[in-house]
């Protein structure tokens, strides 16, 4: 094989030849790298179950070269296109708390939107329900989005009719960040009829998903796409549910990743709070009532304010701290003279630069960077 | 001092004297028995605390004669007028779990109605809540108290305005035994416009009171009084409450004594849900959605089936059971000859046969009693 590819080009490979979430991929790309496992695949030696891992996708005989026109391509104009980015384990933008899925991590991610998703998931809440809310859930599911956002806090949800479409609507018209995890490609609005709303979504948020473009939001993708929700954030709400319900998934995601689990009481008469009374009795999860016991719970389980106030500096990962600290103080320097400092290449210095400057540590001065006066 | 008093009187005397469920008092009372208590505060010689026990009630020099034409006969007559009866530990009619209550159990209660306390107490919910209910909450204690009702169990509550009356009301309109646990006097119609009320509940069920006659219903003695709901149950279910809220009192007491505690949940939207979210999320009080699960929580405190039905007759004291050993399988025996074989009076052995036979376990024949066939 004369050209190579290299991590992010395996992992978008995988990601439209294997199932999201498959837990035998997942484990094989931390065992071998991603790398290893795509040309596994393509010369017909992978060790994956025939479940798992193109399963009948990959003809028998397809070369790199076929692989990079059938599959790569049209990915990178697709992206281009419809302005998503690539994020993967390790970059800038991804956020860490993805990697307690263990096996079942995402292989990368696809993100629309003006927010950075790793900053903006410092501090978030998933907010999950029914679809067929009552008006009571999506009062509740209102006013909780819009303390969120009046508070700082990023709303998660996954763009469904009802309680997720409330929660994203009221962090949105709060001027708050929302991020939509959707179970289909980040280039298939769905519901269909909530395009708009996706398009409002980007404007200051993110849209999210680990599924190739073009792929549709099918009933597996769901329940794959809830325990991103889950591990995105630090804690879940549950709004209203029904017995049998989406969100209870979510729930039982959150709960193995250790997350704070929450959920709302609704009238005992309303079969659409059934399933929020069946969590609370049944599987220890926090009954709340009002967006500050959520916002409490949670900081009740981050570092306590008298170990030193956590600054979003403390949340930074290796590359961008290196960055900061190869930033100068007053003279704007280049980006290729912080990157040689850093000894980071452009793209990664680039990136470092920019989460820096959403934090508001460094500021862009003519063609350079300084380090922000106060 | 000629005249002498027995325990009856002694308490019914003491209760007239002291603050109901006074635990001073109810201490010397089970150390030394009503009348010796009742003597040492005729002769100014009680070691009681002056807080407690005929404070200033009982003027110095006070005779028995004068004490039994000032306390005693009064309430005599009341009690005959209004068909009351005083029913004190040990008696037949007592309801034994209120010895739960050490020294705060009652010296004796006032009991009127058709109902036997004991035997209705057997299977008994106590379904309590505010008194500002909402449309919400009244419809939830009426659901539950009619599945009671339709089940064979007791409704007991207090007889205020808005979730008790509620129980009541669905208790009585299926067809079931309430019992209403007055704060003041069992003569003293409370609230005034529940009269009615009251007296349809008399006609099944029974109306008691720890107070003595003509008492009013007063603020320490409502909190008085809900110890005696709780005891008297199984379990206690607060429907709706505001956080501050005399029906939280009452699920304390529960808790205490060890009974079931449960509350339903509402509408976060709903301050008179507040105080029972509140006890659920920090009291590790049940969280019920329906009177199904109130009923089975309950029954699954209660010995398991698998240990052998338990039968009334296992409830039964160890008089009734005497008397059921003495009554004949055929022929009819009158009173006086079961009464010699159970070695009891015949006050005794009368009250036992009543309970038997309210139990379905002997029938009366011309002037004797057999045991009931089937």
């Amino acid at each position: 094989m004369g050209r190579v590819i290299d991590d992010r080009d395996a992992r978008m490979l995988l990601s439209q030849w294997c199932e999201a979430g498959d837990r035998a991929v997942g484990h094989r790309v931390r065992e071998r790298g991603a790398v290893v496992v795509a040309e596994e695949i393509l010369a017909g030696s992978s060790p994956l179950p025939a479940s798992a891992g193109a399963a009948g996708r990959v003809p028998a005989g397809t070369s790199l070269d076929q692989a990079l026109a059938r599959w790569l391509a049209p990915t990178q104009s697709t992206a281009s296109r419809c302005g998503a980015r690539y994020v993967i384990p390790g970059e800038g933008e991804w956020p860490t708390q993805l990697d307690d899925l263990g096996d079942g991590a995402p292989l990368g991610l696809w993100v629309a939107g003006a927010g950075n998703l790793r900053l903006l998931a410092l501090r978030s809440l998933s907010v999950v329900g029914a679809r067929s809310a009552t008006a009571y859930g999506e009062l509740v599911a209102r006013e909780l989005a819009a303390h969120l956002a009046e508070n700082g806090w990023l709303t998660v949800s996954g763009g469904a009719f009802g309680i997720d479409a409330a929660a994203h609507r009221a962090a949105v018209a709060a001027g708050g960040a929302t991020a939509c995890v959707l179970a289909g490609g980040v280039d298939v609005p769905y519901p269909r009829s909530h395009a708009d709303l996706l398009a409002r979504i980007r404007e200051s948020g993110v849209l999210v998903s680990e599924a190739p473009f073009g792929a549709a939001a099918m009933r597996h993708r769901f329940l794959s796409r809830n325990r991103i929700i889950a591990a995105l954030s630090r804690g879940t709400v549950l709004v209203e549910a029904a017995v049998r319900s989406g969100g209870r998934s979510t729930v039982r995601e959150a709960r193995l990743l250790n997350r704070v689990v929450m959920a709302f009481p609704g009238p005992v008469t309303s079969p659409m709070s059934a399933g929020c009374h069946v969590v609370i009795r049944d599987e220890g999860v926090h009954l709340v009532t009002s967006p500050r016991e959520v916002v409490s719970l949670v900081e009740g389980r981050m570092p306590p304010a008298d170990e030193g106030r956590r600054e979003p500096v403390d949340e930074l990962g290796w590359r961008e701290k290196r960055v900061l600290d190869s930033v100068p103080v007053r003279s704007p320097a280049p980006l290729g003279s912080i990157a040689r400092i850093a000894g980071l290449g452009l793209t990664d210095a680039m990136s470092a630069l920019g989460m820096l400057d959403a934090l508001g540590l460094v500021e862009r001065r003519g063609d350079g960077w300084t380090l922000r006066r106060e």
